[in-house]
């Protein structure tokens, strides 16, 4: 026991890291940028709230999980910004192996058992194929634009993002996974892009 | 649902309120205070983790759950170190009676049947009597321990705690709810009390 919990800690004190990966999104008061731990503690507690815009296959309790772990490769690949070059480009296929290696070093650090139900979550979140990958991913995409529309226009300012380009780069995803949740949002959204 | 939607968004909103309340534990790098957001989402991690810690009558995505909004009231009343005046001394009553005023507001921005979801789920973890809440403490308390360790003493410096304090107000409760989680916890912490 006392090696599983050694190696379960190395990878609970690597985790710690993802406390200093910064995103481009701020908070929603504008004071300072957003980092990915507190964004993915953030987005867990949106899986439980929002718990009823996800279709009835959707199990949230793995859309939690899912969530809790979803940005831990950014502690060596760092956050790509959705509205930047490279973010509305989607990931290059450089960053995409660099997320695999990261993956592949963090997940690598739990117990082996422990590794590859995480490196699995993981993966099926990448994918975005199964319900609860896809409820996770929209609710990844509608997170900052809340924070947007409470700081008043955050990154949707940084790099001049059109009524057209939030559609198409937010909007289509999150629905997805949640149609009414992003018929909702997108009318908030009105006032900003009028 | 429109209604129900805004009620949502308002306490996802406010949550966010919670990255900017610090604790006194630094990040394992030492670089700056923890915040009670990304403390949080790293609870939420060791659930997950060290999940074969618990008793088997614990439900583990109760306890993350759990862990997710157990410090939504510090919104209002801030952090209390343990190893501060305050927090050894237990909290006061004027503490206790500032939290339940929090979680009035807070939980109650909610939709009425979350906000007395989510407020049920907060009582049980601030009564710790339950199976899921005694574990869910015993991971609040240990992640300090951790952060401590990595950081070369953190908070047991400024407060100048000792071995004996460490054992009453961290060990007994940590043991409580994962007897054998503390046997090896606290062997790690030997070099740091010799």
């Amino acid at each position: 026991m006392t090696e599983r919990l050694s190696a379960q800690f190395a990878f609970l004190n690597e985790a710690d890291r993802l406390k200093s990966v910064l995103r481009a999104t701020t908070l929603c008061d504008g004071s300072r940028r957003e980092n990915s731990g507190e964004h993915s503690w953030h987005l867990a507690l949106y899986a439980m709230v929002l718990a009823d815009q996800a279709g009835p296959e959707v199990r949230i309790d793995r859309v939690i999980r899912m969530l809790l772990i979803h940005d831990l490769v950014e502690i060596d690949v760092g956050d790509v910004p959705i509205h930047s070059a490279n973010g509305a480009a989607h990931a290059s296929t450089e960053t995409q192996a660099a997320e695999q290696r990261a993956a592949d070093r963090i997940f690598g650090l739990l117990p082996p058992d422990q590794a590859a139900t995480f490196r699995a979550l993981w993966d099926e979140f990448e994918a975005a194929e199964t319900p609860d990958a896809v409820f996770a991913k929209s609710l990844d995409r509608v997170q900052p634009v809340m924070a947007n529309l409470q700081s008043g226009g955050g990154t949707w300012i940084t790099y001049n993002v059109t009524a057209e380009q939030l559609e198409t780069r937010v909007g289509a995803k999150v629905a997805r996974g949640a149609p009414l949740l992003w018929d909702w949002v997108k009318a908030q959204t009105k006032s900003f892009f009028a």
